[in-house]
Formats: C-alpha cells, structure tokens, sequence
C-alpha cells in the first residue's frame, strides 16, 4: 500500500513531517511512502539517507494557511498538497495525508481526489474528547455549514463504517445532536434528519445531548456543521476559561499554592484530557480515496499516527465499503 | 402598578412564591401584587394577616409541569397561570410572573396576553453566566427552534431594550452567535441575519463565537433557538463534567483531601458562577404585556428579585419602548 504525505503542510512542517514519515517507514516495511515535497527543503532532514519503502515525489509550490482554499488549489496545481491528491486520483497512492490549510485540503479533496459517487456532501470525521479517552467521531464539526437531512443520513454511515473499520468498535452507536433525548425534538431539519437515521443501515440510538458528549453518550454523533462548531467551541471555550479560573484561584495564596503542587499532575492529566489537539488525523469522508487531515501543529508522533490510521483504514476496505453501502453494491 | 403572581407554578409552590411575594409587597409598598391560586392552599402562608397591597384573586385549577402546553393553557381556563394571564390581558395587572410549566407560560404569552402589533416571534430572555458575574442576554435558548433572520433581528432589538432598560447597561453590545467572528461566516441564515442586524436600530459589534461566552464577549446575544440551546448545554455539561472530574481527583487521597479542604472556598466561588439556576426571572419579550418566567426550582429570594425585575421594566416604559421601536412609532 502506497501512501503520500504533503511533507510542507503544517505549522513544523517539513522537519516534524519528514521524521514522522521516517519513522512511519521503519515501522511498516511494506508500506510505501511517498513525501511530496521541495526537495532541496526536504534532504537537510534525509542525512542518514532515504530508506528503500520511501519515495521523493517533487512539489514546487506550497499552499499557506492564508491562501484562499479553491483559488489556491485551482492555481497552484504544483503545490505539495494539490500533487498529493492528484497522486491518488491517479491510483499513485492509497491514501494521502497532509497538516495543511484545512479548506485546501477538502477543496483538494473534490477538485483533485474527486467525490465518491452517491455522496452529496464529503464531510472530516473528528474525535471528540471524551472522559474515559475513548471518543466520540463528530461529523460534521464545520465543514459544511448547510446540511440537508440526507447529508446527515450519509455521515451517519461514512462515520459508522470508519468507527468500526478504523476504531474497532462494534456496531457503534449513532446519535443525532439535538436539542432533547425525545423522538420529537428539534427543528425541522434534525426532524427530518431523526426519520431517515431511523432507516440507515446503522445502529442508530436517537437524539444525544450536547450536555453528555463528555460522557460519550454515544461513539458517532451526527450534525450539521454549524451546530457541530457551536458545540465544539462551546466545550472548548468552557474548559479553557474554568482551567483560567480555576489556575488563577491556585495562586491565589501561599496555602493554594501548596494545594496546586499537591494537585499538579491530576490537573495535568484532566487538562490533557480535553485537549482537542491530542487526537490523532481526521479522515474527510466521501470522496474516491483515503484523505486524512492531520492538526496543523501535528509533530512527528502525530504523523506517525496518522500514517497508522490510514493504514488501518486501506486494510479495512474503508473507502470501498462504504461506497457498496451507499450506492447499494 | 399591579404585577399578578402566579403563586400555584413551580417547585417550591405556593409556599415560597407566597414568601416571596410577601417579602416584595413589604419592600416596595407602591406596587399592587395580586396572588392568583387556590385560596385554600395559600391561607397557611398568609397566617400573619395580609398586607393592604397584596389582593387574592381565586384560581381553582393549576397547569402541572407534565400537561401540554398548548391543549393544557386551552382547556384549563381557570388554571393559576391562564388566570394571572388574563389579569395582564385585561389591563388588571400591568405584568404577570409564574415558576411553572415553561411551555404554557409561553402559550398563555401567545394566546393569552398576545403577541405585539408588528412581533413575529414572542422569545424568552435568559441571562447567562460570565466570569465577571455580569452575564450576557441570551435570545433564543430554545424557545423557538427554527427562527428566520427577520425574527433574529428582531431578538435583537428587543434583548437591547430589556438590557439597557432593566439592566442598565448604556448601549448594549449585541452580538450574534456563530461559528467565527469574522462577517462572511455561517450557514445561510446567520448570512441573512448578519445583514439585517447591520441595518438594526441597537449596537452590533458582529458574529460571536461560543467560546468566548463565558468572558462576555458581549452583553446580547442572538441566535435560533436550535443552535442557542445547543451552546447552553454544551456549557452546563462541559462545566458539570469538569466539576465532578475535580471531586473525584480532590478526593483520591489524604494529600488530595487537604488539598480540597484549602481550596474549597474558591471551587464553591466557581461552581457558583457557573451555576445557571442563580439567576433571576427570564422575561418574555414581544408581547402586549409583560410575562416573566421564574426558574422552576424558585424561592422566596427568586420570585422577589423578579418582582423587583418586573418593577423596572415597568417603571422604564420597557413594553412601550419595543413597541414604538419596533413599529416606529
């Protein structure tokens, strides 16, 4: 199996891209990887030289953070990504990988890689923090702000089959974000939304909570990207300010200061805990191939990581899967 | 001016709502409270005689926190909260307040006091915690799932009047939520809604994000009532998880122990901020009245701080202001 990592993407790209490729290589001899990349930025990280699975595919341009997503990839066709993702609309490549400018990368994803037939909206999976470190897959956190009822019928089984594929959980439990746990509840659209999940090939528990996600109320939750991102920042945005709070109340005094040393690594640990940023890449589902969005400040343990998911996810027959399952063949 | 108390609704009910309304009729001896409920079930509370400007006005049914809504404030005429309702449709009482069913109370607004000439959609007002213990007025948490921009525009100027009116805040900064701070942002809706704030009548500094909430990034803020609720259960669950994560770390052993027993006061501080119960009545804005919504788990503390809200609303000609801006007259 033969993967493509945009080696110039990200915020300590090449350097942490390159050694976790490498380091990708040594683990998984049968694996071929290809970096895309500048070659002359690449080779000051290649000293001991280029292990025999790895390959260097020439990338002339990069696409910034700041670059306008569909301009920058309809221009750019020599940008490492653009390349990346024509490496495997041309069956070069598996999969493709990148820490780059998020809206590039789904605009690559269409453009380039191409939609996968029978789906409307490709949408990214994300993980979700949870208490117990399992997870919750999230679709669609903000990439597409206007979702039909069918799209969400369609993340539903995109999410589903990856959380089994590449997650190994069983039968994972589908739940649609909502405003109550009734049948009933909602607007329109989750109404709506609620009858075809009913139907889905999926093992579908009803309307979740945002209030529960924490507790992992269920392992895939289904949603238009705006409420997604609202959900999202809401529980960033509470735990970074009781974490503020709750650092400022520690030094408040000679005896919280004692309290905070003896507490110290529980912090740590519940701080980590809700770090959105652990989490490994994030597959944008839906298209004619494995593309997988790693965090823009992705190191090389990161990338490591996602070169493992995405090749658990070409084991599995993830692509094809869910293509039999939404085009029923 | 004469305020009418629906004194059957709530948890606590009739006692402390009694209470409480006892306890406004001595502190403010010009205002008129009229106790609707069942004469028999408030006499007990009422054993040190009754005040010259406290009236009972007999109600003999009472809307339960199961009934529907709708079929409950239809059928149930002589219900305490349709009552006091129609106490303020009759101009016998200039406002009405209850801690009951919050699905009726919005009925008995619609179809009881009525709508305002020129309102589309009546909502309820919450005031949301923030660390400077100030808060933010929240338009819509969840009384309307699907609102059109227009309605969202007129959330706005509506939640800019009550604050400035009764808070006091000079010139509100209005804020409308979404998932980036920058204009062009959101789903096709917020685009819409952003437009017609732009042109409204109050302060609008621009979309908002949920993680900012808790820092007040502004003093109102607007929203459908899908995506508002979402952001309030994403706080109240992310804050009570975290919350309940810190007991068990606190009490995991003896060290652990005395760490909590040095930082208690501040946790206690904490919690409380975040505590969404502790604030007072929630009006209901767009009617030819005005109805506020005490919490259902209200005391006597409760119900005489929304007397005291009702008091300068009324005092600050707030129904007649919305009007006037509203129909331009």
């Amino acid at each position: 199996m033969r993967i493509a990592i945009d080696v110039m993407g990200g915020d300590h790209a090449p350097e942490q891209i390159v050694k976790g490729a490498l380091d990708a290589a040594a683990e998984w001899p049968d694996t071929e990887l290809l970096l895309v990349g500048d070659k002359a930025a690449i080779e000051p990280f290649l000293k001991d030289g280029i292990p025999s699975n790895v390959q260097l595919v020439q990338a002339d341009d990069v696409i910034g953070p700041e670059d306008e997503p569909v301009k920058a990839v309809r221009r750019k066709k020599g940008a490492s990504m653009v390349v990346a993702g024509q490496l495997v609309k041309d069956k070069q490549a598996d999969a493709m990988l990148s820490a780059g400018n998020t809206g590039a990368l789904m605009t690559t994803g269409l453009l380039v890689v191409g939609r996968m037939e029978g789906i409307e909206r490709p949408a990214l999976a994300f993980v979700l923090p949870t208490m117990d470190d399992v997870g919750i897959l999230a679709m669609d956190l903000g990439a597409n702000m206007d979702a039909k009822p069918e799209h969400l019928a369609q993340y539903a089984v995109m999410g589903s089959i990856y959380r089994e594929k590449v997650h190994g959980i069983k039968q994972p439990r589908v739940g649609l974000l909502n405003v109550g746990t009734e049948a009933k509840k909602g607007n329109e659209m989750t109404k709506a939304a609620y009858d075809l999940l009913e139907q889905a090939p999926i093992h579908f528990i009803g309307n979740v909570e945002s209030r529960d996600v924490l507790n992992r109320n269920c392992d895939v939750i289904i949603s238009d990207g705006f409420a997604g991102n609202i959900m999202l920042k809401s529980l960033e945005g509470t735990a970074g300010t009781i974490f503020t709070m709750l650092k400022s109340a520690f030094g408040s005094s000679f005896l919280t200061k004692i309290a905070a040393a003896i507490m110290l690594p529980q912090l740590k640990k519940l701080k980590k805990k809700m770090d959105y940023k652990e989490h490994g890449g994030a597959p944008l589902l839906g298209l004619n191939g494995l593309v997988v969005k790693c965090h823009g400040s992705s190191d090389a343990v990161a990338v490591k990581n996602a070169v493992r998911q995405a090749r658990i996810a070409l084991q599995g027959n993830m692509i094809e899967s869910i293509s039999s399952e939404i085009n029923g063949k």
